[in-house]
């Protein structure tokens, strides 16, 4: 049996940690969600993981690739896509710590270092975002793009983002959920839910804000039920802002809020409308539906995208 | 006498056009703007020309290339920082066009092309803040850096990024003066001055807005006009986004209403309040004055910035 290349991904969640090994795809046919560029990889191996405190995490996630590895053997590189804020400066002291994160225990923790001291093997690090940017252009919605926009609208928001064919990173990362927005208390009087900004991006649009105007979770509210205009609206206001800003080439709206098919023709519409009248171009006033789309790799995204940066490191 | 390479730069804006033609600079000594990178290049001549019509105004400026040609020697390449929106995507049937501009007669003309034809050079076509965001990162604010933004607040608001070291231009290119504010219109009923948004960043804080609203131009307002802080406001509202967003290392401030050097410590204070809650980082926390900086380049980044282009254009 000729040598198998094998890498590690991790998606490292404030919630739960999912950790997966692929290999390269042994068909040459095409998935069906992606039909023109390269094959997926395959997974061999996944498992999901609580995230609890640091040092009990850490120590499963160890224990899941050594376990494989034994079995099977070694790993070329582990892509590590994590929650944020992570410090990304690989001359930095702090390289690979999660930094001033809300989530109780993980302030100032060396992820990253934790890892790569019991794993023994060299590891690719980005945020979940930019990751999940990634692996949207190498076998999804940005194949043969070279400058878009990855957003996540779930319990929280993010954006990642690549910019001539390389991820954005720059002082920090971005932090795409909190850009400020404009609300009408007239219509929509919650006070946003955001602990830093109160009614930015996330704090008015994120699965978060949308359960607790709403009284209940997303996935409980009708298609008909004005929760998804006012969303639409939002996420269409903040479509005009990244456009403005980073002139993306496409736009690909993830997370589980976005599982909600119905939202994409309003939020196509209201985009439109704000965009049409300065950004005169045919992205934008005959195929906005090509412009703003889900993501080819829907929930996999994530997992992939960590598979990706691991490609990435080994130049696979 | 050695062969000395000349360039040319065109700055070409809505109502005046500069064009210049430099060489490297001839003494090792530092200009005293630029002390720690590269010499600045040395002007050789220049001219300023009204922009009336295409035609008159294109002939215009081929004659002040064609009759410095003819009487010291060829240029290698000319730059052209033109103001937008422009098409700049080499592949387009309408490369070097300016597109739906509101200026009269402006619209839909081949300025590249016209410029080209004539004068058979070749000639490097970016936006003016492009331009002169390349300008400061050779010469000025941004040396050293690959990811930043460079603002110029002028008659109207425009944004040029680099973004790991090459200038980000995308689906068209940004289009930053037209992010959405939020105005508290009790305190600021001016209804915003953009004939596209109303009150978006350039209809609320650009030079025309504050003539609009004060009723005389910026300059003959004093330090203490309340005008002034509302524009910090504005202005740190948009940092905050463009900071979430781009990540950049630096935003340098630049053009006529940036002169009024008081603006500064203003809109440090605001644009710190604004971001610190979510970006602890020292460059916020600590360094504000050296994140959020004037040109070193001052006036001149406009054209020093088309010499750039145009030397980026020959390798040199």
């Amino acid at each position: 049996m000729a040598h198998t290349r094998l890498w590690g991904g991790i998606e490292a969640g404030g919630t739960k940690i999912n950790c997966a090994i692929a290999t390269a795809s042994t068909t040459s046919s095409r998935s069906s969600r992606s039909p023109s560029g390269p094959a997926l990889p395959q997974i061999l191996a996944e498992t999901r993981i609580a995230t609890t405190t640091p040092a009990e995490t850490i120590a499963q996630i160890v224990h899941f690739f050594q376990v494989y590895q034994q079995r099977v053997g070694p790993l070329e590189t582990i892509g590590l896509a994590s929650f944020g804020p992570v410090d990304l400066h690989l001359s930095s002291p702090t390289y690979g710590y999660v930094l001033d994160t809300p989530k109780p225990g993980w302030r100032h923790i060396d992820l990253l270092g934790g890892l790569g001291r019991s794993l023994q093997l060299p590891i690719v690090l980005d945020t979940d975002v930019n990751a999940a940017a990634l692996g949207e252009h190498r076998w999804g919605a940005a194949q043969g793009l070279d400058t878009f926009l990855y957003l996540t609208v779930g319990t929280g928001i993010g954006g990642g983002a690549m910019v001539n064919g390389k991820l954005l990173h720059g002082l920090l990362h971005p932090e795409m959920g909190h850009i400020l927005l404009r609300q009408d208390v007239s219509q929509d009087p919650f006070p946003g839910g955001c602990p830093f900004h109160g009614n930015c991006l996330e704090g008015l649009a994120s699965g978060s804000a949308i359960a607790a105007r709403w009284g209940k979770p997303a996935d409980q509210l009708p298609p008909e039920h004005p929760a998804w205009a006012l969303e639409a609206e939002y996420l269409a206001q903040a479509i005009a802002t990244f456009t403005f800003t980073l002139s993306p080439e496409r736009i690909i709206l993830g997370g589980g809020i976005m599982h909600q098919q119905h939202l994409f023709p309003l939020v196509h519409r209201l985009a439109r409308a704000k965009l049409e009248t300065y950004l005169a171009v045919p992205q934008v006033l005959e195929q906005i539906d090509r412009y703003i789309v889900p993501p080819l790799l829907g929930d996999q995204a994530g997992i992939l995208g960590a598979i990706a940066l691991a490609q990435e490191g080994s130049g696979g």
